[in-house]
């Protein structure tokens, strides 16, 4: 809002409401205290305390600048449980003491097609938690009221964080394209991400497969929900599995042979991509054409989406699995997800 | 059948049915005539007494071998329109005399789960009209009777041939994806399956927008039923694209710069090939993460679709520009479709 724009704040900003964060100062710098002035609350917004905060991989994407996109200091931060502290003038639908969550985005427009068809999270002016502002790595966080989604009973804030970035990120798919219980659907990649996915599948009626290069993990992965499970590094697992699935979820964000994963795909299959990989698909028209198969992507999920996760995580008692840290290991918490070894998903507690 | 399914023929084979076709003897030979014996008429079969053939820039590929799945003497030909003039015993919703159209399948499993949800085209033991069997190059072509596909009332038998191929491949996907008349869709190459494209999507309701290099083509393409031509070399017009396009079908055969595309299309869009081009798609997942965007690809339509097709057409005029000529001007007919300057497309006329 400009500074003109009075009458969307709600008292004149006094700069006694400090927030005490952790922020990097350089790329892949380590992260220390940090202390900010959040300016007036605006009328549509919430404060948050942050009670627990999830650390994504697009946490350490933005901190080490892998995208071009970082502005330090830089407080990352983007999968927050924690209860509303102060409600601008215009919120009526959450009240101070709430339990919600924020995830990686923390406004929209509300007036684009995409917003008002429901599709928040592919509105172009989006704000991201941690693009251009200050995230969840702090005792405190502000966000647009209607980014930030009640936690139903049922949900365990201690492990919650995971689904509002990671979480939402796999189960949105379900919704948009509208898969079937009857449906086969694998998982690349059985980490942070495909770990949910697992159990979101399960849970939605899906046959199961996890793909996974390590067999240590197979008695785990069917505990989650799995089915089966298939070693990606072996071709004639892949060949076997020709045809077979409606839909693939990669969640890696390195190449591998997607020409091999597009052949296990059945008519109408859909190969969807959930993370980022910056070298281009290579994916020939011939694997797609004869069976009418789709390659698509997406980003989180909207609000709406969220929110129905959240019942469907309670009524099905998803919990992601985590390891939890202090705030105040914070620099060794983000070392645990730089590595890549957390099983299978890192959060701060205070 | 195996020779020993006698009960699936309808008599004795008497060899006395020749039928008159022009063959391919090797791979970009000339065609010259040739005559076969087609054996007894199976109890699920039809034959077709051939009207008019279409000529498909498939007919080329097979002929030519440019797919490796040729076998000589070939009889190509897949766009069909002739009356029935033999059924077989089990044969009971089409009777001798009907206007027929036959495309590029000429028999499905009828068992498989393709085939059991009516997506025939995705059966993949589906039998090429020209693949391993002889095609509409003829003055009598064989089917099971199930491919063959009633002409309606309204529909110009002299220039219908190309709705079996070429048609039914650009409307399918308005049927698969479920295409809104609120959509904005533009085709990429509009030579002979785009300019179908662009009378199919007018019908449709959706506003059509034509990518075309040859300005000359402008008033053409906008009494087809085009909205909006843009320049498809111009890297400006392209940019004021971006955003644009629920759906893009590209009918070329040859590699654009297509993340250039994927970035003209809206939220959700999808970018759907229906012309084989043989380099790797080479699609950055970044371009599609951010909108939830698709690439897909499709193969003709079920028999269904065609039928639903042909009623289309019939009740809104669309009726392919066509080239004819004469059966035995055929040489001439394929090199018009080689050298790629059919205005729109060629059809052999008896």
């Amino acid at each position: 809002m400009g500074a003109n724009s009075k009458m969307y704040y709600d008292k004149e900003h006094t700069g006694d409401n400090m927030i005490n964060a952790y922020a990097a100062f350089e790329a892949k710098g380590p992260l220390k205290p940090f202390q900010y002035d959040p300016g007036a609350l605006g009328a549509f917004d919430v404060e948050i305390d942050v009670d627990h905060c999830g650390i994504c991989h697009s946490d350490i994407s933005m901190l080490d600048n892998d995208w071009g996109r970082a502005k330090y200091p830089m407080v990352a931060g983007h999968e927050v449980i924690g209860r509303v502290s102060q409600v601008g003038t215009h919120v009526s639908h959450l009240a101070i003491g709430d339990v919600v969550g924020l995830g990686w985005h923390s406004g929209y427009c509300e007036s684009c097609k995409m917003c008002m068809g429901g599709d928040h999270n592919l509105c172009s002016t989006a704000k991201g938690t941690i693009v251009g502002r200050h995230g969840g790595f702090a005792d405190k966080v502000r966000a647009q009221a209607i980014s930030a989604v009640k936690i139903p009973a049922g949900v365990n804030p201690a492990t919650a964080g995971p689904l509002l970035c990671g979480g939402i990120t796999v189960y949105n798919p379900l919704v948009q394209y509208n898969i079937s219980p009857q449906s086969k659907v694998a998982v690349i990649g059985v980490g942070g991400l495909g770990h949910m996915a697992v159990m979101f599948l399960k849970a939605w009626g899906c046959e199961v497969t996890a793909f996974s290069s390590n067999a240590s993990k197979t008695e785990e992965l069917m505990n989650m929900g799995a089915h089966h499970v298939l070693n990606s590094k072996d071709p004639e697992a892949l060949k076997k599995a020709a045809g077979s699935f409606d839909l693939i979820l990669s969640t890696v964000n390195v190449k591998l042979d997607w020409n091999a994963y597009v052949s296990t795909l059945a008519p109408k299959g859909r190969l969807h991509f959930l993370g980022a990989v910056l070298e281009p698909l290579d994916i020939g028209v011939f694997g797609l054409m004869g069976q009418q198969r789709s390659i698509s992507s997406s980003p989180v999920g909207s609000p709406r989406v969220i929110a129905d996760m959240l019942k469907f995580a309670a009524l099905h008692k998803i919990e992601p699995i985590v390891e939890s840290f202090g705030f105040d290991q914070i620099n060794d918490a983000l070392e645990k997800v730089r590595s890549g070894s957390p099983r299978f998903r890192v959060v701060l507690s205070r």
